[in-house]
């Protein structure tokens, strides 16, 4: 096992960017693929666990499959890092105090996981963020710091706070996480999807999930990576312009009520123009196609938030062959 | 396998209430216990899913366990009930049109799976219903009916309107599929635990619950019936005012912050006498406790609303000799 970051730089110590090209470091498991999924993070001696399950899959028809990853302890997919980052801070003695910017998710995320684990935990949030959210992260005992300024803003403020900076999008061990997502689809499927959505705000979930696809692809347990299909809100797609080349100012003042996506300048985006150029596209979705496919999602009795429903957004604007899985990440009780 | 009044009357046909004593009917599952725990229910021929899952067990220490009974498709354990009531509607070509009523979560659960099976769907509320849960009720195509007055008044307007009755009260069908509750709670556990502790309000969850122990103690599964421990709040409590002796008046004004444990005079109440007589105990809770309640179980790392909370401020109230299991019936979002 490795750590390198994204132009396959050796990391020396702990810190969060490469002192050769300043990319963020990603975790290299190169051990065999074990099909009890935990057994593949044994950089980890004790796992903090508040219940997680394998989240259910749900068939639509013979083409579509929706997972719904907000079967989960604080009712989103941040758990599957959460877990991994606070009980590899445990197992290694790092620090009793874990500082983390969010828009909502990750914070509830690490706010339970990381109290559980007996940290203190400050949790560095926009101003406008969710009050749903708020009132989670600060039930679980985290203090929570509202920053005036950009999510890029917020971030820096967490960064420079004292403390271990935990952050979900930095944090190797946050986003190597993700990667039983990855395996519990493998086992949930007897043929492998050909098409995976998720949406993208900070790219956690895309490296994470290509993480676990492309460690079951390296041991020939699948015989190709399937797609990965990117989903962002129109009004805040710095990955899909880049990708389907359109003009995008992250400076516009624009929101989205996909309220977990909102990062305008994704500190992991050379990982994620890899990933997507090797194996995938982007989709983006309008507030108007946003709103909608919630409804519809809803109308078929899984009730998910904005954020989301973007990907069914995305897959009902193209024909799509094949079998497709669509990626729901926090709970509709979130709105 | 047979439908008897709670005075162990036969039932004719399809109605509520028995002809002779007025009682609601269950259903007596006497067939032997199947480990594959959908094979116990095998009266219903197709299954409506939602993506259902073994609901999570946590440990906090040898003697007290959680079980989170809202990893579930509308975030309550109702679920276990509507699933099992539609799809019986379903297999049995009932109807195409349900009316409910419901302070809600089941009222979220009926119009999730409901629509699901196609049908419409009206869901009866208080005037004072949570708003969160409206929200949820609404998101999944149901129509929601408004009523001015007591929860009682609500039941009597859902239960003479047109069309189906699909009360998760009176329904056999409902409160039958609870059962599947039990049996997670013996296939997860080497050793049931001493006391079960549930929330109650109309006696849905408690008289699903005893079915399923009452048939693995049938079958000799069991060697004994874990005591149930019935929990409410102070302000509601016809059920513990009766069991412990004090003066209970169903018409005060009172309240309670935990909003689906509202019925003042329960229609199970023969059946819920009978089974803590026999089995259990009540203890009844005040606001401050379930308050402190909900904090304190979130400080752990598990959101659940005030109404599941109330079982945790039972537990902290006494010594209890043994293993505990909580059930935790909904997610901390409704609230």
């Amino acid at each position: 096992m490795k750590y390198l970051c994204f132009n396959g730089h050796e990391r020396k110590n702990d810190e969060l960017y490469c002192n050769i090209c300043n990319e963020p470091f990603e975790i290299l498991y190169d051990k065999k693929y074990n099909d009890n999924i935990i057994k593949n993070f044994d950089y980890i001696t004790n796992f903090i666990s508040l219940g997680e399950v394998e989240t259910p899959v749900v068939k639509e028809n013979n083409n579509l499959y929706f997972k719904l990853d907000y079967f989960s302890p604080t009712f989103s997919y941040k758990d599957r890092g959460s877990k991994n980052l606070i009980s590899y801070l445990c197992s290694d003695n790092k620090t009793k105090s874990v500082n983390e910017d969010s828009s909502g998710n990750a914070g509830a995320s690490i706010a339970a996981y990381g109290k559980k684990a007996g940290f203190s935990v400050n949790i560095f949030t926009p101003e406008n963020a969710n009050e749903s959210k708020l009132r989670q992260i600060k039930a679980y005992g985290a203090n929570i710091i509202r920053i005036k300024g950009s999510r890029d803003d917020v971030q820096k403020a967490a960064e420079h706070y004292n403390g271990f900076y935990a952050s979900h999008i930095l944090n190797p061990e946050f986003r190597d996480g993700i990667r039983t997502l990855s395996y519990e689809i493998f086992k949930q499927f007897n043929k492998m999807p050909d098409h995976i959505f998720i949406p993208v705000s900070a790219g956690t979930l895309m490296s994470g999930l290509y993480s676990g696809l492309k460690h079951l692809y390296d041991n020939n347990e699948i015989d190709k990576i399937p797609e990965i299909v990117a989903v962002q809100p129109e009004n805040i797609s710095p990955l899909c312009s880049q990708i389907n080349n359109y003009n995008y100012n992250p400076d516009n003042n624009l929101t989205s009520i996909a309220d977990a996506l909102v990062s305008k300048r994704p500190i992991l985006m050379t990982k994620m123009l890899k990933i997507i150029r090797e194996n995938g596209r982007c989709i983006s979705v309008s507030e108007d196609e946003i709103i909608r496919s919630r409804e519809e999602l809803a109308l078929k009795g899984i009730y998910t938030e904005y954020s989301s429903a973007t990907v069914f957004a995305a897959y009902s604007k193209f024909n799509f062959t094949g079998k497709s899985l669509l990626i729901l990440t926090g709970n509709g009780l979130k709105n």
